[in-house]
């Protein structure tokens, strides 16, 4: 801490050291949650790519740290500056470079919104598909940087499926080229994919090429009401396994139902439901299927649409459950948001694990997700100001991220390491995983530069 | 050369010096077919994840190279030990270890050729679609360490995209899994798509866990003959611009089609032909819009297929193109059989190059390919003994290559880089894109023990 970045006056970079800047550098959603925060010495904000190359390379030649920092979205703590030094604020990086139609394709700065490609590409009847919920706030850049995904991506993949090509600068100011524009490639080693979800740790991304689709000609889909978690959990594992074309498949338990009937004012009954949505010209067979499935499990309801008016109205309580939850009670907070993933046939499972951990220490832990993925986003709710409830959150938390690693799953699906799951890191990849990530990143930034203090655990 | 391997004897692996054996392993497909061979000094082949571990690690000790080595189905010399020591025969390490539906996920050793992996999941419905159509010759281990692709790529992907997790040994005997079995994780760097594809030279891969898919209900199929190349090659273009749901998308040229109709005795016009396959309910939707879009680009026929027996009938000279090249002229050989791949848009042009070039060198270059990837397999007949000749196909397949880079595409879309395409390594990646790629090396493998002599442009 307490780096001196005075040389960066020297450079010919939009900087900052006032404290404002550096403290709306601090924090992230996640951290910000529940009031951790670090602040970093200075803020610069790249307009080029040699710009970036200038800073990392002054910045390494001083020995000081440097973490990238987008829209500040991730859950995990990824961008906070744990060990100071320099926020390299992507966010001035903000230009669609070109869009191809003919190649399906579409050039990008780190700094673009996700929503905005999607208006680019829509002009051309174009679209990006593995968007994560929050694309409309969340950056490309920082969903490269933590491999996100969303609700979409039980079809259609997760944000790596989708990179042709990265302009990465490394620690030493190395400007390469990752990847390439064909849609394949065995040329040499897959580069691309290691910069992919390393978090800023390897290399800043200054340019990508992301593969298109074209926009699905049909939409269709519902919402299914259960009596019991258990059926819910078990229909969404069925429809998967029977291999049906379901574009999204997301699963809330009753506790978030009741979060979110609350907030839309929906008059639903607070019970665990699934919403689902099938695309083109086979989505009629697949929502028949999908009906089948739910009626075997013992659905109390199904609904289902076929315009987008009434999806929308089906699908109030999921769309509106993030901003229901941080509206849900003043005097709590979501200690660690964040999600683990377990292979299918394990959903129920860890669904089951969350509800059983709550109870055990006595926790509101409202559960969502990404259901067909195995995805299960938890929220343990806590007030920050009671020591021994926080405990308790903690201890409920390394229970279920390690029941979801027991099942062969991950710590984290979509949200990267960052700080929050670094305690993690071994138990899932065991030490010599760890250490063969610790040589790469030792190869490629020998002074520890970029973003220390995330994805390693502490030694 | 001539490394002194005697310390095998003391280890409890299997091992073999005589020089049969020796002989076996001195070439691949690609390398035999222009009379190139370099022996290894030994042969070893592992029975376990164990023995690959002491051979390793005893080797890097000794200073001696180890290359791994399995079906020999490559075209770039990727597993030729051209610098001697061991080759590692991974053939004996061929178990299916698990298939568990439930998770649509396999757990294969490396020696367990392609197709026996779709004859186990078969059984319980399922199967793993991005094969290469050497399958039923070719290792999956092979597969991974060149990251193959085949036939339905263009709808479901490439090797690497059916890969959760892979067990592997570094040259020090270190063992580590990478990956996750859940279908998702953003859990630390990416190192499963690092050794995937990196041809042995970073580790041997000793376990993988795949994921598999249920089997399409319904497949449909065709064939389209068009008058000229242009329209043929124009046609899958404007096929994959549309979007069209496409789970093969093949074409050849007309030298191609002369070739494997002789050797069919179809008593075919020898005219560039288009065959395709569409999977699923949606299919027939899919092959109304492949049948608009070829009659649109002027094909001279289009026959349809829905059950498998017409359907073979109309793919017959593509099916058996392979070995109808192989069989063509006993006086030429394929000089660097193999293939580049574009961005669509450019797939015309890439073709439309490589007719010029072969009347350019007056030789014969029959072209075919996995076209909806924008994929092109060349292959520039030789008499391996006329050293103009030779010379000319050289220029030729410079040429080519160098065309397809230009064109923002790839020297290599699924067959590596081993030793035939080195030398288009700095031109595509630019060299701190390889200096990058020797910096993992060097990591991972400081001694250089894995694979020596492969990927990186000769010193």
């Amino acid at each position: 801490m307490g780096h001196d970045c005075s040389f960066l006056s020297a450079l010919d970079v939009s900087s900052s050291f006032d404290s404002d800047a550096r403290d709306r550098h601090s924090s992230d959603f996640g951290t910000e949650a529940i009031g951790e925060r670090s602040a970093p010495d200075a803020v610069v904000r790249p307009k080029t790519t040699a710009e970036v190359a200038t800073v990392l390379a002054a910045a390494t030649d001083h020995g000081v740290p440097v973490t990238p920092y987008a829209a500040g979205t991730s859950l995990e703590g990824n961008p906070v500056p744990t060990e100071g030094g320099i926020s390299m604020n992507m966010m001035a990086m903000d230009d669609v470079l070109a869009i191809r139609p003919d190649d399906l394709q579409i050039d990008v700065e780190p700094g673009v919104i996700g929503s905005r490609i999607n208006e680019v590409a829509a002009d051309h009847g174009c679209y990006f598909p593995p968007m994560p919920a929050a694309n409309d706030i969340a950056t490309i850049g920082g969903m490269i940087a933590n491999d996100a995904s969303g609700m979409t991506t039980v079809q259609y993949g997760e944000v790596h499926d989708w990179i042709l090509e990265l302009e990465v600068v490394l620690a030493d100011g190395t400007v390469l080229t990752a990847g390439s524009k064909a849609s394949k490639t065995s040329s040499g080693y897959n580069l691309k994919s290691l910069f992919v979800g390393s978090e800023g740790t390897l290399g800043v991304i200054t340019r990508a090429t992301l593969e298109l689709t074209t926009a699905p000609t049909e939409k269709r889909g519902g919402r299914a009401v259960f009596p019991t978690l258990e059926g819910a959990s078990s229909a969404v594992t069925a429809a998967v396994q029977a291999g049906i074309d379901v574009a999204t498949l997301e699963l809330i338990d009753s506790v978030s139902a009741e979060i979110a009937n609350a907030h839309v004012g929906a008059g639903l009954a607070d019970n665990p439901a699934v919403f689902f949505e099938c695309h083109g010209v086979a989505g009629e067979h697949a929502l028949s299927q999908l009906k089948a499935i739910f009626e075997e499990n013992e659905a109390s309801s199904i609904s289902l649409a076929s315009d987008d008016e009434r999806m929308d109205e089906l699908w109030a309580a999921r769309r509106e459950l993030a901003v229901a939850m941080q509206l849900y009670d003043s005097t709590r907070r979501p200690l660690h948001p964040g999600d683990v993933t377990v292979p299918i046939s394990h959903y129920p499972d860890i669904i089951a694990d969350a509800k059983s951990l709550g109870e055990k220490y006595d926790l509101l832990v409202p559960c969502f997700g990404h259901a067909g993925d195995g995805n299960v986003h938890y929220t343990v709710f806590v007030d920050p100001d009671d020591e021994r409830m926080v405990e308790r959150g903690e201890a409920l938390y390394r229970e279920l991220v390690e029941r979801a690693i027991e099942y062969g799953g991950t710590a984290t699906g979509e949200h990267g390491i960052g700080i929050g799951k670094r305690q993690f890191l071994v138990t899932e990849h065991e030490s010599d995983g760890v250490e063969t990530m610790q040589r790469l990143k030792r190869a490629l930034d020998p002074t520890n530069t970029l973003n220390p203090g995330k994805i390693f655990p502490e030694e």
